[in-house]
């Protein structure tokens, strides 16, 4: 197989550099103990809100809500799941620590030395559904650095929708081919396949194998992909 | 003195961390030699452009001229420079290879290392008149990284119009006197302060020392700020 030669490499950060599920199960957990609920509620609450925050950004994407940040409709998604799995409503101040967990959420043990061996290497790019400051915060807190960091923000769109690629394609002023998009996520790899990206599957805990050969490249994880590409071991 | 406690450190790009004066001379210098122009007329284009830059820039904040991108105008002015000093035209050929230049921009010997240390401690934050697709192939030719590299062009402003301070503020989510600008430029300090961005002076090479206490950090490079802000060395 040939060697594919990006000049950019762009990032879903959600998932694939950063573990977001844990973080959200631990600190839903953590803010629902201090007010007396139950663990098993607290775990069902933090996978709900993954679902309803995944919807709310298919509905903004698809035109049938007006546009909101990343932020506020994380806050709608909390609101919804705790309603969704029986719990008394959460206060504002509650709600607005479970919105704020994004900025700490903790890279995976591989993402920050494969990002550093990488950047002396392709261009590397961060393409996120997050705010562009809790993007930048994340990155403070978990050790991450990039060439460019981008948020699908300008867009009003979220990943999967096309635009929200357009936002690295245009930004960055290279073709499609010319651009790996890599994620954990299947939905997010052939969303950017559909506008010409090559795409490069990473393996995460809980996330399955992704279906054969479809994608151009599969690693186990960043330091491996830096292998891939022949970036420099530091 | 007591020390400034920013959240982020938005930098300026060009002439606080890269060289863009000696890269424009050497490669102006380099370009005009091989179709036999003279060096001392060489390094008056590379002058000339610079001026004609900063005016071009001016010209599109105020709305006399309608937005360009940074490149478009940096290559009209080499076309206006070459013909100022009285040279030949340049071929479209030569003009471009005098636009790329951006993208190979020397960074000064501690701007590296400085970052690196910065971007433990604060958020690290590029904001630049230049094109984003500029600002990140200069930041991977050069080793640099920050958790978020802005581009002034979503405003279709350039620095020191107060829009363009607004990209950093309203990406970041941050108030004004939460963020400190970083440069060597009094304009642009000047320019961050009528917003009540807290500044700091970089003293470069070629640059006076600024008007006595106008600012409230003035350093020699970026690893005399690391130590004034107390990032931990490495």
């Amino acid at each position: 197989m040939p060697v594919p030669r990006p000049r950019a490499l762009v990032f879903d950060v959600m998932g694939t550099v950063v573990d977001d599920v844990g973080g959200v199960r631990e600190a839903t957990v953590a803010a629902l103990a201090r007010r007396g609920d139950d663990e098993q509620a607290a775990i069902r609450v933090a996978a709900a809100t993954a679902t309803h925050l995944t919807e709310l950004m298919r509905r903004v994407s698809s035109g049938d809500r007006p546009w909101a940040s990343h932020r506020d409709l994380r806050a709608e998604a909390v609101r919804a799941a705790v309603s969704e799995v029986g719990l008394a409503p959460l206060d504002g101040g509650l709600v607005a620590q479970l919105v704020d967990v994004v900025e700490t959420f903790k890279p995976w043990p591989d993402s920050a030395a494969g990002l550093d061996r990488l950047r002396t290497h392709r261009l590397v790019v961060a393409l996120s559904n997050a705010d562009p400051d809790e993007l930048a915060f994340l990155s403070l807190t978990g050790g991450l650095a990039w060439h460019l960091a981008l948020s699908t923000r300008p867009s009003q769109a979220f990943k999967p929708d096309p635009r929200a690629y357009e936002v690295a394609i245009d930004t960055l002023d290279l073709r499609p081919g010319q651009v790996m998009m890599v994620a954990a996520h299947v939905w997010d790899l052939r969303g950017a396949a559909r506008l010409g990206l090559q795409t490069c599957y990473v393996q995460r805990p809980d996330e399955g194998p992704p279906p054969e050969d479809e994608f151009d490249l599969v690693v186990s994880d960043l330091l491996e992909l830096a292998d891939a590409l022949g970036a420099p071991a530091r």
